[in-house]
């Protein structure tokens, strides 16, 4: 990179950080490019040099989200053996809350609604990245497979249950898991994100002292459930 | 009650439908007296005669929709007979699924973020709805405890791992329940809670063809760990 590259790649990177705060104070709506310029001290034309409208600083940041989001889950499964699919569910597990916990606005943009307003783009630029949390489910469910077949081969779906486009990159990773196990797959999913949505949205909190204990339980639960 | 006081009641109804309706178009922000009076026809000063501020107005839709919430609920348990607890569990979360699809605007409400800006006040008003939506759970797990026990009574929780008022309330709804029986009811919120939340905010359906059928595979699984 020039010295003009990682400027440039520098007033981007505080630009999104500023976006971040913002709607840490003031809730989603509150990002807009006027506001950031004021508080970085630019002129509001400077600021369009980075970014042509909000639409695209928001996908922007999105992008970035979902990539650390899915770095840190893909690094929290890989620090456990290959062999030990339920140590890497739990690890998963964990990592997951944790990074719902410390970083609440940021579950938001990933998991919550679209901003006000907001038009994403044809083409999600996060794709990569969604693909690769889509990934990380599958790998789990896969390594599991080979225990968790007996509960669950025998449920009924087909691979019409699924859209192409996820029937079509589950058989690329997995050839191996037939559509029950995609199923599973979802439900797994699902089970992760209860509890995490939960306590991230506030309605945990008011009932119990530590909630790590009792995600952790859940997650012993669920590797349980898949003969692990 | 009066003719007078049924106008006035009517016009509190229809206030609180233009609030849910502003906020189905422009997001929770949306909703301020202000643009409900325009809305209705009414001067500002006339729609202060029935909320003296827009948080008092979402307070009372609030409470609204907790109590219409946890109507639906029981009223879904109650049609299956008591002696079937994993018909009531399904037709619990079947209408708990139906609910949010149908009402996504009230279910960002009641579990997703408080509204910008939003004072709840110190008690809330929907404590008794909330409390039932509690009990709700309770009831369903209690009536499972005697087959889930085998799987779930050496949990290692203790009445410590809750706050004193949950922790009350359940000794009091359900004085057989041990403390790993309270976890559980945590963990079948969490589960019930998952695949929903992920529909509601878009994440499912990208995925699959028909969500039902996977959220009653969950179900049918919930009702499976839990021993029925």
């Amino acid at each position: 990179m020039t010295r003009r590259e990682r400027l440039r790649a520098e007033t981007a990177a505080e630009i999104k950080s500023v976006a971040l705060k913002l709607m840490y104070e003031g809730g989603p709506g509150a990002i807009s490019l006027r506001a950031i310029a004021r508080e970085m001290g630019m002129t509001a034309g400077a600021i369009y040099g980075y970014f042509d409208t909000r639409d695209d600083l928001i996908t922007a940041l999105i992008a970035d989200l979902y990539n650390a989001f899915a770095d840190t889950l893909d690094a929290a499964r890989a620090a456990e053996p290959e062999d030990d699919p339920a140590a890497r569910i739990i690890a998963h597990g964990l990592a997951f809350r944790r990074w719902a916990i410390d970083y609440p606005a940021e579950f938001r943009l990933v998991y919550g609604d679209p901003l006000p307003d907001y038009q994403p783009p044809e083409q999600s630029p996060a794709i990569e990245a969604e693909q690769r949390l889509c990934k990380g489910v599958a790998d789990m469910v896969a390594a599991a497979w080979p225990r968790a077949a007996a509960m669950y081969a025998k449920d009924d779906f087909s691979w019409d249950d699924f859209t192409s486009v996820l029937a079509g990159l589950i058989r690329e990773w997995h050839p191996e898991l037939p559509p029950a196990g995609v199923a599973l797959c979802l439900r797994v999913w699902g089970r992760l994100h209860g509890l995490v949505a939960l306590e991230v949205y506030g309605h945990l909190r008011p009932h119990v002292t530590d909630p790590t204990k009792h995600y952790l339980a859940e997650l012993h639960d669920l590797v349980r459930s898949l003969g692990l």
